[in-house]
């Protein structure tokens, strides 16, 4: 007998993305652990929810906040970034730790739930990676429907060029390296593609798959004050944004 | 009154890939369209019927095969390559407008189901968009589960380091550029990886998702030979293989 935990993607908004192996799995836990991000983002605690009444059948199921330790701000580009980004992950850790060992019997099913696919840019394996050296239990990984998709899906468009690569990057990353083939941008949260040659090609979208959903393309001297703009308002209106962009140079067919 | 064609990620090999709102497109179809590639990837054609028997519910849909134009063999590095690949979309077009036409009445819906995720190295979308400048119809796209999701879900890892970027890219550009920074590989029939530095880190994955799923890791050192030897073993096997992998310099975390 022992524990098991599944780390569920649920796709990046609609909750039509969620897959077959995702209803499954959701149906198969007893408590789903959230973190308390203790800021504005009610309404991805509230999607989530709406997730799981939608699809769990038999509705036994439990909440459990997991309470985020305090986290030393500092910026992305200082030399203790991954320390101090490590050193938070550690405390995570210990604090998943116990409540995995206190919420779950010694055969209880409990699930994490990741927006977009636990893969990408998303510290849930990291910490329970760290977690499983210290608690015994068993875990899998359920993919889902990336904002990269999503983002693709809803414009219409290859994230490709025929036989070329694309690069999967941040704001930050895209200032500090700048634009050398196509590239999607994730957590950038200030417009980093105004760095970008002006006849860069751009697909933006937020809060895909919901019906708040936001699609621009352009160019980036043509439409690239209008996202910033829109950005801006929806992210004072909603008190959050969730946003993706892809770039293409414009010498790409 | 318009056609209507639905394109549908159906997710990369497990049929439980397949999301609620695919599934929803599927249910909306009347004939699907599928390629025939006289090749032996017969288990690929059984697969998708085998979703379509799966999910939808009242089978009155059919399928309707449409041969591929004959196809010059160019190989990717030759100057003519793109010319080619250009011009055999157009041929393809020019097959799937006249099947829209004739094979669905003026309301009629069609599909056609991408391995996958539609943007991710297939050219529906790019085939589809010349059809549609010649031919009336409107089309969405439906978003899958990629193989790159199912090959860190089953992995069980991230795909990226914290903060860090990830490249998306074939065999010939690993080869012709070389690594830096970690990597998703796709459409590699030559084993590129071994021209890598031998630590650096690979966690492979074929047929992921099915029965006959493999998953190899370790450093190119280390398991480098095995999985050379196994992806040849398993198309011999099979008659035809998918499989992808992540690459990770040997100094990333």
């Amino acid at each position: 007998m022992t524990r098991r935990i599944h780390v569920i993607g649920i796709g990046a908004g609609d909750p039509d993305y969620v897959t077959a192996q995702a209803v499954a799995a959701l149906n198969d836990t007893q408590v789903f652990f959230v973190m308390d991000k203790g800021d504005a983002k009610d309404e991805l605690v509230a999607l989530r929810r709406l997730i799981c009444d939608r699809f769990i059948r038999e509705p036994g199921y439990r909440f459990v906040t997991l309470t985020d330790p305090p986290r030393d701000r500092v910026a992305p580009d200082s030399p203790t970034y991954r320390k101090v980004v490590a050193d938070w992950h550690a405390a995570r850790a210990r604090v998943w730790a116990s409540a995995i060992e206190s919420e779950l019997g010694p055969d209880g099913v409990g699930g994490f739930l990741a927006w977009g696919d636990p893969s990408l840019y998303d510290s849930t394996l990291r910490i329970l990676e760290a977690v499983a050296r210290e608690v015994d239990f068993s875990y899998d990984v359920i993919p889902g429907v990336t904002a990269i998709q999503a983002l693709t899906a809803r414009h219409r468009i290859p994230l490709n060029d025929v036989g070329e690569p694309v690069l999967i990057t941040t704001g930050r990353q895209l200032r500090e390296r700048g634009l050398s083939g196509s590239a999607v941008v994730m957590l950038d949260a200030d417009c980093a593609f105004r760095h970008c040659p002006p006849d860069t090609r751009i697909w933006w979208g937020a809060y895909l798959g919901t019906p708040d959903e936001m699609l621009v393309a352009g160019t980036v001297a043509d439409v690239g004050d209008q996202i910033a703009q829109m950005r801006t308002a929806a992210r004072e209106r909603h008190g959050w944004i969730m946003d993706t962009y892809l770039l293409r140079p414009a010498d790409r067919t």
